[in-house]
């Protein structure tokens, strides 16, 4: 099941696509946001619900919302494939793998939705993609461990963890340019966990103007899915809702020599086998 | 004046305190929380407020929450002190004094309040402290210009900003050592800003078991309070309650020979001129 934050009639709701249609389930759940269903008891019984639920809208005629809009946290790995750490190296950077995965975070405030602009930030030239396979925590926890991890997982989605490389690097602090506001895609939707067998090999594609700049899979991931939910959760207690950005393979713009990067008029897709279709247009700060 | 977030027979408030007493303002202003009173217009009421205000309870008699204890974001300098910087180089790590600010993130879990508990994490002994001058955000905004930097400030506060340093270096990514769960000391309370002058030297000092390990002052800091609200709100929107965590000067435990880490049964406390003690006591993860 696909499952969407969305905007109708200038309210908030969320729901479920069904046929092309926009399956309201806020009511017939009686709950505020997604995030409270994924972490509920009726999370289980949303085939019922959305028999139950109302068709509102063609999916075409509501305005999505990133598919968790105000997730508690957004953890994002770093170097995570080893297609792209070896990229990295052969850009000159100098790394080593570690015993632990890296992770950094992000504010929600930096996400946008699917079909909404990434913006391109005034200060800096140097917005990068970086396409990968994002997690949506069910059911919280703390100290989860890998054997139980994807008893956590509600689903699937699709992430363009938009990167601005200069302040990415001036402060050698990675949080300053993964942080700018809307250049983190996220959608289109949340697929249910059901639709994906754990640790699925899954194909990994970002295209800009329709050119693939990325094509790998999730087998390159060098700590697993339940790896990062048991780090992540080794530190602090993992809510519903709470997004786990895996990761980007290999075919960054700034590791191309010349680098190349994204810029006001661009179109960014990312797409993942069994997921779906993430497409941001790239717009100029205002 | 002093502003406080607490719990009191149950219940989840905020409010002023004057006297040794515990104002109730959440009735009188009609807003939920601190953070939305820091943000509104009649935060320049508040000497008209707190008096017509409530006295609930003695301080003593309440529990204290975080100053703010939800924050949107909480956004951390790395290196603000020029003599940190200087212990840091001669403990044998490699820096470079940055053109900009470097910062991380913290996550609101990290956070825990004035005489509560810091915990040991189970997977390391390597908690260090970090105390700190913490800033909270009143009126929000983007792109603030430094010469305006002040009219966005609510007030202050101290923060520990609890390192577990194992996990902070062995990824090479700061955020996992900085957001373990009741690792951040916050409080007790917010000062506002009408208390203390803009880039006024304010004496700072961290305490463990009633030994200085800290003794420092503000005029020590690398990027100043305007320039860190400046490079913070150039990435993202600041909003009402958003905290700025400003650095820690010399004196950490990590930098020593041998280290020297915070351990159960320890008393952590941060002194900062004219805002108050903020102190907890360090207990083990159970």
């Amino acid at each position: 099941m696909k499952l969407i934050s969305y905007v109708h009639n200038g309210k908030e709701a969320w729901g479920a696509v069904v046929d092309g249609k926009v399956i309201d389930l806020a009511g017939v759940a009686g709950l505020p946001t997604l995030a409270d269903f994924v972490g509920s008891d009726l999370y289980a019984q949303r085939d019922d619900l959305a028999k139950r639920g109302k068709a509102v809208a063609a999916l075409g005629d509501v305005t999505l919302l990133p598919v968790i809009p105000r997730p508690e946290k957004i953890v994002c790995a770093v170097r995570n494939y080893m297609d792209h750490h070896k990229e990295v190296l052969a850009a000159g950077m100098q790394r080593e793998l570690s015993q632990e995965p890296p992770i950094f975070l992000r504010v929600w405030r930096s996400q946008c939705a699917h079909d909404a602009p990434i913006v391109c930030p005034n200060v800096s030239d140097s917005l990068d993609w970086e396409g990968e396979l994002a997690v949506i925590i069910g059911k919280g926890g703390r100290n989860i461990a890998e054997d139980q991890a994807y008893e956590h997982v509600a689903g699937y989605s699709c992430y363009n963890d938009g990167s601005v490389r200069e302040w990415q690097f001036h402060a050698k602090q990675i949080a300053s340019g993964k942080n700018f506001e809307s250049t983190g895609g996220f959608g289109p939707w949340l697929v249910t966990a059901d639709e994906i067998q754990p640790g699925q090999k899954l194909k990994i594609e970002t295209r800009l103007n329709g050119e693939t700049v990325q094509s790998s899979d999730t087998s390159h991931m060098i700590f697993s899915i339940p790896k990062l939910i048991n780090y992540a959760s080794t530190i602090f207690t993992l809510v519903p809702g709470d997004v786990i950005a895996t990761g980007t393979p290999a075919g960054v713009g700034w590791s191309r020599k010349p680098p190349r990067f994204m810029k006001p008029g661009d179109v960014c897709e990312v797409e993942i086998e069994g997921v779906g279709v993430l497409r941001n247009p790239i717009v100029a700060q205002s």
